[in-house]
């Protein structure tokens, strides 16, 4: 007998509901059933996104969303500003590359925030910049923006703020409209607790003036061709059915829960987390910004990072992730997102504890789960 | 107590074994786990495909995989030749033209499978062509289109030919490599008997040396980075996890039935179909060349069409569709692809009759499904 428990960033668990959910005999999409589903979705959809602003679901992973940002919203030759500090900061600057975009980067230190007044001087130093790109909760190191105080200092100028929010909606706070966040990207394989195969994008009328003036090519991603059909309770092209139908499900069960209540299990997970890392002797990656949505930590001198994830994976069947292109080897991430209880974390805990022993780590055996233990009992 | 039934082109049902594939805990995507479903799958689709060349998986559904062949293969100002005849023809131009290509259309009547000596006319008429692309079964109107008698001219020229097997692929045949086909894309929801989600598409040789020489933007469609993950065993993005974990059980159901004994059944469900609609004194939509995926019908004189697939669906849970575009209310269509058998044929076609007696169309009732179980029992 071997149970399995996923600790990772993306996928996270499916509750029972959304795997029922997945399984039911497949309806057609041109159909008042198949109409009312989407019409509950895109309602659910806009409280999670905590905005007025219309939300339109992709069939693609998040990154198709971020593409269909890039594409629908600047054109060959404009001049963005982006936050790098991880792999996916990167990311922006790569689709806006690939698109002919001439991209500033401001290069944070991989751990770290960015400071939200290097924003305003870069802003300052160059009026042609049209678009803001940032990170909710940057996956690869842990860290959470400040997207708050982020938007405060865009929505006074004449750019966009386009938030990456893959990691971390429905998990972590994010007021769109009150922030305000033109675009938000999502994906469905994180906090909201579905398999990959839906991207989200939400889009402001600040955002909407960009789009009637892109340049770039673009067509299954087109947001016009997403509005024309949102309009109608429908989609642009075949949407991700039954992914769909169990989004329906997840909607449901966040509306009944409560996003305040969500945000503080998310916040009381990664706390309890956090101090078990520190109770094992074991360095945060991201002290001063570490997210609730994942904890990356600092693998220990002398030790192999990735024999450490590999060994929870394939000897004990709880999956973590290890650390991604130059961390790689160098810290391990829990994640504590989406369908996570308190006992899932202990899990994780106590098996990090066995395979740290197993390497030959020195440190008291049961401390970690006991700090995280104090911490839930609060 | 309501019993459904879905006898549309797309999505088609869903085997048992797929419904609880789909349910399944799902899994991590980098993982020695996943990396071995993918092998699996990949060489699968190479079988399904019948082709040497690599073929790629998308998260999207089958138009992101035709934008794909599109952004990959050309450059604003290049030329092709497309084959339109309906609405999939017509999304080729749609998609081209999105790309600033200049397209030369080959204006097939709807209803009719395109002249192969149209084709071989045009490309000598015009030798800056540089692609053909074409529609293998036309869901829009159930016309089946000869690509076989298209790639023997086009293979002898320097253009491409790339074919939107959407519709199709897994059902009827379609000889990837002998028929010489550039690129071929299709989608899951169709012979494939999965929900929506997943986009593929082949290259070969002759394809990739225009994927070097495109200048079109593309980041999460880009040809060259599905390539480098695939020789990974990986995904360049985050895989629709549990859509291909479900079609790893599909194309294991296909290997050990065999293709040619499921083109041949196929073939008996659209036979059927036909004669049965010809029995009841209907008319085909494409009779000269009516695919074995959906046969399209047309509505008679003095009859509401839209309001005949409504009442099959709204009154007797039996899905079929309608006429799109300039065809609505004009036809309605059965389809007979994947998880389909002779006993669903007779429910349609029993339904037809009770719908098509209602709205106080004139036949002998019964004579459609004796036309069938005729069939059936040749």
């Amino acid at each position: 007998m071997r149970k399995n428990y996923l600790l990772t960033p993306g996928p996270t668990p499916l509750p029972p509901k959304v795997c029922e959910a997945l399984a039911r005999p497949i309806i057609h999409h041109r159909t008042p059933q198949f109409q009312a589903v989407l019409k509950e979705v895109y309602a659910g959809l806009k409280h999670v996104f905590q905005t007025d602003n219309d939300v339109f679901i992709l069939a693609s992973s998040g990154t198709g969303a971020m593409e269909a940002a890039v594409a629908n919203l600047f054109s060959p030759g404009d001049t963005v500003l982006i936050v790098e500090g991880g792999k996916f900061g990167e990311r922006w600057t790569e689709i806006c590359r690939a698109y002919n975009i001439n991209t500033e980067i401001i290069n944070v230190e991989w751990g770290k925030a960015v400071s939200h007044l290097e924003i305003e001087k870069r802003l300052k130093a160059n009026i042609a910049i049209k678009g803001v790109f940032a990170t909710l909760c940057e996956t690869s190191t842990g860290v959470v923006n400040d997207i708050k105080a982020i938007g405060s200092l865009v929505k006074n100028t004449s750019a966009l703020l386009i938030v990456d929010a893959i990691s971390g909606l429905g998990a972590i706070d994010l007021k769109t409209d009150d922030w305000s966040c033109d675009v938000v990207v999502s994906g469905s394989q994180k906090g909201l607790m579905l398999p990959p195969g839906l991207g989200f994008i939400s889009v402001s009328a600040k955002a909407w003036v960009f789009a009637e003036n892109s340049r770039n090519p673009r067509y299954y991603f087109s947001l016009k061709a997403a509005k024309k059909a949102y309009d109608k309770n429908d989609t642009a092209f075949t949407p991700a059915i039954n992914l769909i139908i169990a989004l329906d499900e997840v909607l449901k069960i966040i509306k009944q829960d409560g996003l305040e209540k969500i945000f503080l299990r998310h916040r009381r997970l990664a706390d309890a987390t956090r101090r078990a890392m520190k109770a094992l002797g074991l360095e945060l990656f991201a002290p001063t910004a570490s997210s609730d949505v994942v904890t990356a930590v600092k693998v220990p001198q002398g030790l192999d990072g990735e024999k450490l994830v590999k060994s929870m994976r394939d000897l004990y069947g709880v999956t973590i992730a290890g650390g991604q292109s130059e961390l790689k080897g160098k810290i391990f991430r829990i994640a504590h997102m989406g369908y996570i209880d308190e006992f899932d974390i202990i899990t994780g805990i106590s098996c990090l504890e066995k395979a740290l022993t197993n390497l030959g780590y020195k440190f008291e055996l049961g401390r970690g789960v006991k700090a995280a233990e104090e911490a839930f009992l609060k």
